[in-house]
């Protein structure tokens, strides 16, 4: 109990015990069914009885069950009203993507809402992008990022890496084009031309966009035209759009 | 205090008073700039040092200005640090959408989730939608929706009509096309076609999508085309992407 709490709330527990947690049906099943990945699964009394059907089929050998009560459910719950379901998950090893010449790559770059992250991971998952790297981002295993994610994140490979150069480096030796995403009248309208893959979009902060050092050393600068106020979309809503713009090439 | 803190909490409240409120520098100036919107600015005292040179040029004489304790100010404010700037808004006459030609319309369905309802109606602003029609849809002016259209509210033609065949002869009697926006493999995938305007796209409930009544009455039904799993778009990126396409046309 005490190890779920801490891996809920600290970010330092969690990159030194390589754990993290993430709580619902959903999610845990998602869990259950990655290989390598749920380490302890935590039912409430009530959950074990409602749940068990669905979940008991899915959990390998190698899962710890806990039952505990409905109090304590009710205590490590992030929610108001929990479904008594908790697993503990195995970080992977930091996943190294692999680039192909034909893939499609988001790098975020300074996201802090880990709602935002969330839902770039699950969108870029969806829509079929091969990979997202963070650089200097909210923490990807936080519980908040993790709900969001709704289970893409074991599925979609992600790399963090905080130093930038790296990540240009990175991209550099794998002949990856590179595409800043600004608020720019002089900026590729999204739309007007056709992404090469392999090909990766730089997404910036939810306040202040891409530093301006990072949009000038990407191959191309490129922007979503807006009748609006060019403040008016959501961070993940332009990582989304333009991801689509990406997946359909 | 007593007015603000029941319209911020009570659907019934706003309807009978015709009133709703709003928490936020930044909407808050939103609001002082829509003719009409504005009733009552209430500011914390740290408020109206910080803010005044930028608040006061925008106050038009109608508005009255009510400076509150900070202490009342953290109490009736819904977010962990406030910012002080409150204001009640008067709701606008129920808006009457004014169908074009060329217009392109948005239809919510039972959408339930208040960041969803306010992340698509801000989205709509930013891509240069027509109006969006609210059915069965949580209230357009609970706080949480009002915070999440980021001042989109203000500016967007909104209609609420919960009876769905009144939605449906509107839209007949306007001559606009109408699509459904389903998971479904036989749908035509969102990209393969152009949207013909006039046209407004059904867009469904976050766990049950749009009714199979309301979808089948739809001219056509069109689909996102998922690599990853077909739950797995929210409903408000699903929307952002439809309405990306739409805004092309």
């Amino acid at each position: 109990m005490k190890l779920y709490r801490k891996l809920s709330s600290s970010k330092k527990f969690r990159a030194e015990y390589g754990l993290f947690v993430a709580e619902g049906l959903r999610i845990t099943k998602d869990a259950l069914l990655e290989k390598g990945v749920a380490e302890q699964l935590l039912l409430t009394e009530t959950a074990a009885g409602k749940f068990s059907d669905e979940l008991f089929p899915v959990i390998s050998r190698n899962v710890r069950v806990t039952v505990i009560s409905d109090e304590l459910g009710n205590k490590i719950s992030s929610t108001q009203q929990t479904q008594g379901v908790f697993v503990i998950c195995r970080m992977p090893p930091d996943r190294s993507i692999s680039f192909s010449g034909d893939g499609k790559y988001i790098v975020l770059c300074n996201v802090r809402d880990p709602g935002n992250a969330g839902m770039i991971i699950r969108t870029a998952d969806a829509l079929g992008i091969g990979g997202v790297i963070m650089s200097g981002c909210c923490d990807l295993y936080s519980p908040k990022v993790i709900r969001s994610t709704m289970g893409s994140v074991f599925r979609m490979n992600i790399r963090t890496e905080d130093n930038i150069d790296k990540v240009f480096d990175i991209l550099k030796n794998a002949g990856i084009r590179t595409y800043a995403a600004v608020i720019d009248d002089g900026a590729d309208p999204v739309g007007s031309f056709r992404f090469v893959p392999p090909s990766a979009v730089f997404i910036g902060n939810e306040g202040n966009g891409l530093p301006a050092d990072v949009s000038q050393r990407c191959d191309r600068k490129i922007t979503i035209p807006m009748s609006g106020r060019t403040d008016s979309l959501n961070v993940a809503m332009a990582a989304g759009i333009i991801m689509w713009e990406l997946s359909r090439v």
